[in-house]
């Protein structure tokens, strides 16, 4: 396959002075794209958000540091192989590739980031790595947004991405995303990479204010199976070349931004849940009326995270008693006298007893809307999650083999 | 089918001055039994530990406060439905079946405590209970420890009892528990019942701190699911007719029944473990070298509970890397340079680096031993678990339709 089959318009949703290139390493994948480089002809502010799982794979621990500085230029991607648990060979791994590719492109290697997504443990293939390299740099601004966005999926089943075009202070701007990410997806966001793209002015420190408060809203509420992974990372280069003055915090294009990033960072993990792995319903729950917004979260998420609601859910097995066990495991406050469920608009439990009514219907939806209302206080938390599935754990005990 | 299918020897395992029974009440399954009888001569010392969900279960509600006495009679126990989310009424009932077997059994209702374990938000079928009362105490005697473990199954695919003989302070004694549990199953005990009968004496709070310490190192160490019930109940009662001094707190025989106890009832867990719904496989995680022992436990329940590490072994998949991973998000405290993980004996991590031998014998084998080893400090920590599997998600998905 040729790493370009799409794209009869390719620059469509990239905002000004972006160019997107893909490429086919062979780093473990055959007969596919799996490198892409994301290059903007402006330095660019940047912002980054990172996976807090303690052990961090090297292009993470790499990006931490280098984002510091509030720029960059470029992003160099890789899927197949995630370059962590790779000890001090990796972090060499990772650093080469960004001089590679900032060498290529003529510009400082540490205003090039790196992110890797696949295996873990086995070292970069780098001799692959390398000699795609050179034809990444060439072939930039052939590639699309949707030929980035596969080259970099891993089990995802469809490529993820999503374009804004908004005005700020009178000028036309465009906010573009694309990512990946379906399993090992949890609340502090996992194995999901995000990019975004903006030719809006923005200061550094706006860009990451507005980079956090939209992941916190999005990947961070949602959960396929609770585990998190080494390499979860979420980029912004903003290049200015919209021409507007850059934007600050609290300035009102600052909201504008803010409100379409959040947006789209929403939608954009909701289409990961709903390509969780094997899932076939995407599942909101929220919790209202808790003591405060942690613990609705805490709820929340122990709801969305309870293998048997999971697992009831695929089977549309309208199991409430599975929903208020987990609220009741959780650790939060609760009151059974006081808890009510619903599926969708069915209340099937009133002050923690049953209706009669099962919400059966509701549960055969392919996308389901369940409320918990704890009668506590006025905390409330949304989370987005999917059914635990036969085709999940075909998926996962074969991954690595 | 009749009651009482085998048992040629019906009292074997038996301790002295206990008598069971069961009976086909019909409140969820049809021709099994599915309610228990335990009934002791003399008064015991009774003692109990119970789940730690906000929401309980009315049998937990009424036992937990019943328990303070530190005397028993007998334990009334039912399968098919957990009475649980049945407010008010559901505590009526609870407490209707106390007196109903007291007033049988000519003792004070107070004395009688009562289990169920079922469907969770369905009020009890009291007729059909109440019908079931009068076989069930004028049975006693006719059935056995695999008779009364098997009426009190629910998704169980087989009777879980055992028995110890011990000598203590020159006396000849039994100790004897039954239990059921198979999915549900995590770190604070989760839909499974266990009864302790012994005729040993000892004194209340004795029976009290060797019931703690047991279940603590047992059926809090081991994980299906993740998920904790309503109902989970661990009763215990020495009835004294062994004839010894009763036993205090630190005497010796009190160290020969809790060493008796505790190895006892982790056989029991180890059972539940590998009656895990739909599992093939029993896998024990120990952390060595944590922190401290909280750490290790933490650490060793995240990778337990990790259904990226459950599918990989379902499939037999040596992936290592998700287990890196979930001791990183567990929060402990861990130095990647210093993690060492192994299959069974053989190393496949040392110090955060792939040996190149990758375990994948071990995996294949249908009792499975991870050990990481932190080297950070002296904590440890054992946890049982199994692999996740399809039959797991067809089990639970079906479960109340």
């Amino acid at each position: 396959m040729k790493p370009y089959p799409s794209a009869p318009d390719i620059m469509k949703g990239i905002p000004k002075g972006f160019k997107l290139s893909v490429a086919s390493a062979g780093i473990k994948y055959r007969n596919r794209s799996d490198m892409a480089l994301i290059f903007s002809e402006a330095e660019a502010s940047a912002a980054g958000v990172f996976t807090t799982n303690r052990v961090k794979a090297a292009p993470v621990v790499i990006d931490a540091k280098r984002v510091r500085s509030g720029r960059g230029r470029a992003i160099v991607v890789n899927s197949g192989n995630a370059n962590a648990c790779t000890g001090n060979p990796g972090l060499e791994d990772a650093r080469e590739m960004c001089s590679l590719a900032g060498a290529g492109l003529g510009v400082p290697s540490n205003r090039v980031y790196v992110c890797s997504t696949g295996v873990i443990g086995v070292p970069m293939p780098m001799q692959r790595v390398r000699k795609a390299m050179e034809p990444l740099v060439q072939d930039l601004g052939k590639a699309g947004l949707e030929d980035a966005a596969r080259a970099i999926m891993t089990t995802d089943s469809f490529p993820k991405f999503l374009t804004r075009k908004l005005t700020v202070e009178g000028k036309r701007a465009t906010v573009t995303a694309l990512c990946k990410g379906a399993g090992m997806i949890e609340p502090n966001m996992a194995t999901m990479l995000c990019f975004v793209m903006t030719d809006l002015a923005i200061v550094p420190k706006a860009l990451d204010a507005a980079l956090r408060l939209a992941s916190e809203g999005s990947f961070n509420r949602i959960t396929v199976d609770g585990d998190m992974s080494t390499n979860d990372t979420v980029l912004a280069l903003a290049n200015g070349m919209a021409g507007n003055k850059p934007l600050a915090v609290r300035s009102e294009g600052f909201q504008v931004f803010q409100k379409a990033l959040s947006g789209m960072l929403y939608d954009l993990a909701k289409m990961m849940v709903r390509d969780g792995e094997g899932a076939t319903k995407l599942v909101e729950i929220e919790v209202v009326g808790a003591k405060n917004n942690a613990e609705a979260l805490r709820g929340a998420k122990a709801v969305a995270n309870s293998l048997l609601v999971k697992t009831a859910i695929f089977g549309s097995d309208p199991n409430w008693g599975r929903i208020i066990a987990a609220l009741g495991y959780s650790g939060i406050a609760l009151r059974e006298s006081r808890t009510d469920i619903s599926f969708g608009r069915t209340k099937v439990v009133k002050g923690g007893l049953y209706t009669g009514k099962s919400g059966a219907a509701e549960l055969k939806k392919k996308e389901i809307k369940i409320t918990c209302t704890l009668g506590l206080g006025k905390g409330s938390a949304r989370v987005l999650t999917c059914d635990l599935t036969h085709d999940y754990v075909t998926i996962n005990a074969e991954y690595t083999t």
